[in-house]
């Protein structure tokens, strides 16, 4: 995240190329190249941007403003501007924070033409009246929209989906905290077998997902679970963003994992604004996606300010939420539907020693409770997250059960 | 109001027929007459009863109960009567409320003929051992049970029924209050182009709306929603009776109103207790009619009682009812399904000028939200009061979102 | 209860057949036998255990631990053994509660042959050094498993089954309340006419439970409703456990009464663990059968312990126990399913006797409130209890109310 965070990212461009070449050294990412100009449904993707230098210098010479001190001063996709104006017309491309003096918004200007710089309301106050010098070096032409794609082939051809968007520049929890988790659950998952295949998204914001399921649109029916990750790192409660169905298996395995955690958490009914679960969860589509995040977009004050830095990410908050989203990968991977093959009355579980021989005491363990649990709704139609979910025991515990009982030969597993 | 409020009313008679010749100044509303003897299901319309005076007087000759002063001082449907008896037998046929000693009841006796007068406590402990005159100048005798009725044609044959019960004498919540708003109601629609078409009906409580679901029952099957008004003046919170369906469109529509109005409210299960719906909701009929009043019948001091009169009913409050009854209606007629034309990821409502200009900010406005919303379950399946819910927005602005939309073509309604 | 009290009842033996010899006396109970061997199911019927004395004996000849006190000091089914050893040997095969100095543990070793004394802990801590003489005089041997069955024929062959089990020694509320309220439950239905017929189980608990299904197999379907009486005299609140269907007509029954009675009480989801319920709803059979108790099992610290003696329960508390499962086949027995033969409005119930003359009363009666509601849901689809619950009425007005409506031909039962 270090090497990521000084980058300046957008939707398009050289910045955007880096960080997945940065990302590549973790994972074989392969990098997508689509031309300005395609057709992405309703929308076309955009001229490409790239951006050089950018500042304000007062009479003096001094540059008041600097790009290369911190790339949120100017407003994302600012066309080229190079000349002399007075502060009055220099504020109306002026944005600050006032309640937040300190600090840089990041701001951005995707589809309309203009140019703006960002500043902390104690700069902004402090420029006087004078003649400025604004320059923005950059260029906005014909060119590509980059995104990277990793592939893990599983078992079936069912697939996982986890996105995250790379548009953002010197933002760490929305945007590197995603990108970070994304690419090691990615290098994890790679050094194992697993049932599932997994695809994992390094993309632009909104232009990045509809023009993967643009391309992708006869693919898209493989995707059986996903989410979009993004604001992983920062200390708050983790917080799920349901899909649009509501009641996915991907809604009810996070809702479990986080009911489970022993920590605060948040479930949020899913609503058609915030990042690319927007796209994936469309009428047309309705793709089982949501959203696992710690604080959600909006909702802590640094969001989307030059104090979403390094300092606000923090290495156990990342590891925490690495943990849940492993711990929502193990449910899905192992959510197994069995048929108990003794199912008139209980198997004499005694005598094949997985009960306890002493008759009499006050309480049933945990492991023999999982064991009846999983014998008595085994009938073929609950899975184990069914069971788990009855029982109010974890996942885990329900599937060490449905192991050793396929391993005595009392269950057997159904194939889908 | 003032105007009705001294006409002693009934279930038939002159009283009825003077009052709906004062909502006739209001409204085109027609006048039915059905003969005594009619059958009607299981009841039979029964004699018209009218009275011209009444009083007891004391061996003196003064008039210590009064017809002149309160029409409420004779049981409502008291055959006549005209001799001497003691106190003794007279108090026979009194009622009063000794936990109100100035409050006269209102009580009736429609279907067993019998006499009696109401008077208040206070007047009740007064009397001397005397005798007493007591002249009841009633008749009850063939004649016709007489309502109100007004439909307004819309561009459909599907209805919206109001339906009002006006058979009670100088009670003004119970009564006035809700042929007042379906009167001004159904002055206030006849200057619209509705959808639906309305029917206004001023009946006389329960045998009034048999007599009309007997004479029109192969009608019956137009009314897709209705209410119930009464008690719409006091100073109680809205309250909604639900029909016997539950989860009808009416149901949802009043509870969607309630909800965001900003004001305390209650939402009522279904009970075969009340006014009309009871006979709409029959099990034969279960139509979708629910009962939206202020404080319920039954439910406040007053009800009943000569202390529901005109100070108890106040301007703000019909106003208040009025304009919940208009919001449930612009609901109902503007529940539209609509078809999103560009189900696959969302629109560019940038370009359409329909999305802010500058990316970056905290938060959404409510207006993109409700475009989003719409957007997003526009599926075919979705009315705007189903999106309304699940997005927890109000009704108008779906509305709102969902006109726009229409106008640049991304949506297009379902016609049913 | 008393006379039962000092038997040493096992899953197997002559306890057990004593037991049913009392109960005998009650009701004519048949007592059946299976051999030891019979498969069943999963399981084989296990040796036969009787036991004639037990004991511990120090170096003195002192009796330090007496079967003769107390039949709870010897494991059950703890195979013979007379010897001498040290304390280091025998205090391996002592069972003492530390918590409760005082009292004696219940434990059991059916399925592992082996042996063991039960002690309090304080003579568990008074034993001192020495040599004992250890003698089991017990016998574990090829016979038979008995249980007692009792069927009572009703007008339909759809049962109701109430199953006990019998197996445990000197304990009270867990297992003899239980068994003495399903003989006299037996004995007052004996001199009814019941609709259902009625299945009286009394049985050791798991291997009886089984056994009485693999016999049974082919009858099982005519249990419609069943009940696993246990844990029914001590202070504690009524509990039910839901059968595994957890909306079956004995689940809402209970809930039902429990509701109505005025008292505190408690409903459980099913869980696979605790008495023979485990067995009926196992998913091979998932039969409807709960379990009504007052404090369930192992949620009491007097639970097998000698603590749960002839003082634990008390006859109010089984009195109270007694006539809710009273309540409870009430419902059953009259949860009818009836047709308004008049569904279009209501019916004029005033000239019928059925509704009182004065209108304008503030409240209806419950009793007019009842006949209302039986009115209004009797359309066909629903039972007097689903009446009862959405009226929020009792079961017994609703039943009532549908009885005087049936007496004057405004409502017919519809036949099953």
């Amino acid at each position: 995240m270090s090497d990521l965070y000084p980058i300046c990212r957008s939707i398009t461009g050289d910045g955007f190329r880096e960080s997945l070449r940065i990302l590549g050294r973790e994972i074989p990412l392969e990098m997508r190249e689509v031309p300005t100009g395609t057709r992405v449904f309703d929308w076309t993707v955009p001229k490409e941007w790239n951006i050089r230098d950018a500042y304000v210098k007062d009479a003096k010479g001094r540059r008041v403003i600097d790009f290369q001190r911190s790339n949120l001063h100017v407003v994302n996709y600012s066309v080229p501007i190079n000349r002399k104006m007075s502060l009055g017309e220099l504020k109306e491309h002026l944005f600050s924070l006032p309640d937040h003096p300190d600090w840089i918004p990041y701001r951005t200007s995707y589809y309309k033409e203009t140019w703006g710089f960002c500043v902390s309301h104690r700069t902004l106050q402090a420029l006087e009246d004078d003649e400025y010098e604004v320059c923005i070096d950059s260029s906005l032409e014909d060119g590509h929209l980059t995104y990277g794609e990793y592939y893990l082939k599983g078992r079936v051809d069912d697939e996982v989906l986890i996105s995250c968007h790379c548009c953002h520049p010197s933002l760490c929890n929305d945007n590197l905290s995603g990108m970070a988790l994304a690419t090691f659950l990615a290098k994890f998952l790679g050094r194992l077998s697993t049932r599932y295949s997994y695809r994992f998204l390094f993309i632009p914001g909104t232009i990045g997902s509809i023009t993967w399921l643009s391309l992708n649109e006869s693919e898209v029916s493989k995707i059986k679970h996903g989410l979009v990750v993004a604001c992983v790192g920062d200390a708050g409660k983790s917080t799920y963003k349901k899909s649009r169905r509501g009641d996915a298996e991907i809604d009810r395995a996070v809702a479990h994992v986080l009911q489970h955690s022993g920590q605060d958490y948040e479930i949020q009914e899913f609503s058609p604004y915030g990042y690319d679960e927007r796209q994936y969860c469309s009428p047309g589509f309705n793709l089982p996606v949501g959203s696992l995040t710690r604080t959600p977009h909006g909702r802590y004050p640094e969001y989307h300010t030059s104090a979403d830095d390094l300092n606000f990410v923090q290495p156990a908050y990342l590891a925490d939420s690495f943990s849940k989203y492993l711990a929502v990968i193990n449910v899905l991977e192992n959510n197994g539907r069995f048929l108990n093959t003794n199912p008139k009355c209980e198997p004499q579980l005694g005598k094949r020693g997985l009960y306890s021989t002493f008759g009499g005491r006050k309480d049933t363990d945990l492991y023999e409770l999982a064991l009846l649990w999983v014998l008595n709704l085994s009938d073929g139609q609950s899975t184990l997250l069914d069971i788990a979910e009855r029982s109010g025991l974890a996942f885990s515990a329900i599937r060490d059960a449905a192991n050793a009982l396929v391993q005595h030969d009392l269950l057997v597993e159904i194939q889908a």
